[in-house]
């Protein structure tokens, strides 16, 4: 399948590559690929630069955000950070039209201004907007009504995502949300293909709230096991 | 032991009767016993009148608020609903200081002009009040600094926090934040006798904010699994 992965992060990196190792034709989005390819120091989170990953890992193709996702023949994973994604998506809505786009992305508000920018201390992450009565995911789909929006991913690191069976075997849980039911399987097939085993369908995109939400629960528990600087954890729902 | 819980409420039943069970002196707190003893009919929850339960469970005294928390050695579970805690503590902060509580509050924004007020559809929960930058459990600690604060039992239904053997047998993750390493021990000596076998403390109380937010995934959970008119589960962390 040709599959449409936005953003050339660390999240957007780790879904190219293993949907490259699973058979897919990748195609990666960029604001501007040649900045991408000009870079030659580390992006804020430490990933290396693009061009150089690029190079490791044949088989996936640079474009646009446009050209990525006009590629795509159904699938496309967004890996836009989160205060800047409704913007990048509407820019692309035509080529995303009748297709299925994955969202993971917390919508944290990057303000170097605010009093704990990242990385945070502990238990105290970076607020978040929308929040409670919104979600992103739901402005993503009310900015996108011909693009079928599925909130998932968002429960876990993505190199995890790509890898459930680091931890506990893959017997731990994934989530999806969304308002159309064939997006949401197909999602849930790909997440199979992952390795995940138990992937629980929370019900309409409102769903995506409590999802999004889960990060600061997320992060605490991440520094309460003592893995702020790195680790593994999941959740298994128990029932 | 002599413990408090603040709030007559289903959540506050659960715990008087589980506490009384497990050989301790209960001494429940409400507002005005008076009027909590006349009441004839169903509450908002649809638990019976509280002097039926009572005369149901021997060993509880019942009490003001201030009452209680006067006769409690050390451990006062606040049962009170979120929106009234704050003020309802500091009215008793006297009786409270020195004490250990725990608080197990979700700081719902009950408002019946709101739009969705409760009960509430699929995964739209009523907002939040504190969110995101802010907690209850940190409100109630800034408004009783002499008292030790801990959140905890958020997470899950109270009926299941004192009887956790109905999921998986009892192989599921409560979790206690807090500012007083001593108070947390407290409580997660308490969780064991009640049968959690897996406590993980999260850190100080600022992780209050991850554990009150986690309330709408929770709920998108319990949709999810079908379990909107009853039903059980818990998370389990997977490391």
């Amino acid at each position: 399948m040709k599959i449409a992965v936005l953003g050339t992060g660390g999240g957007g990196r780790a879904h190219a590559a293993k949907l490259v190792e699973l058979g897919h034709k990748v195609y990666a989005g960029t604001r501007d690929p040649e900045a991408t390819l000009a870079r030659t120091e580390p992006d804020m989170m430490g990933n290396p630069p693009y061009g150089q990953w690029l190079a490791d890992h044949p088989g996936i193709t640079l474009g646009t955000f446009g050209e990525a996702a006009a590629a795509a023949d159904e699938l496309v994973i967004n890996g836009i950070d989160g205060h800047n994604a409704v913007a990048a998506l509407t820019a692309v809505a035509d080529g995303l039209a009748a297709k299925t786009l994955v969202d993971y992305a917390v919508p944290y508000l990057y303000n170097p201004d605010v009093e704990h920018p990242w990385p945070t201390p502990w238990g105290v992450m970076p607020k978040l907007d929308p929040c409670d009565t919104d979600s992103l995911g739901e402005q993503i789909q009310r900015a996108l009504p011909e693009t079928k929006v599925v909130k998932s991913f968002v429960t876990q690191e993505q190199t995890t995502v790509v890898n459930p069976g680091v931890i506990a075997g893959g017997d731990h849980t994934m989530f999806v949300a969304g308002d159309h039911a064939d997006a949401k399987q197909q999602v849930t097939e790909l997440l199979k293909a992952y390795g995940w085993t138990d992937v629980l369908d929370l019900g309409p995109l409102v769903c995506a709230r409590g999802m999004e939400m889960y990060a600061h629960m997320h992060s605490a528990i991440g520094f309460g096991l003592g893995q702020q600087f790195g680790g593994h954890f999941g959740i298994k729902v128990v029932r």
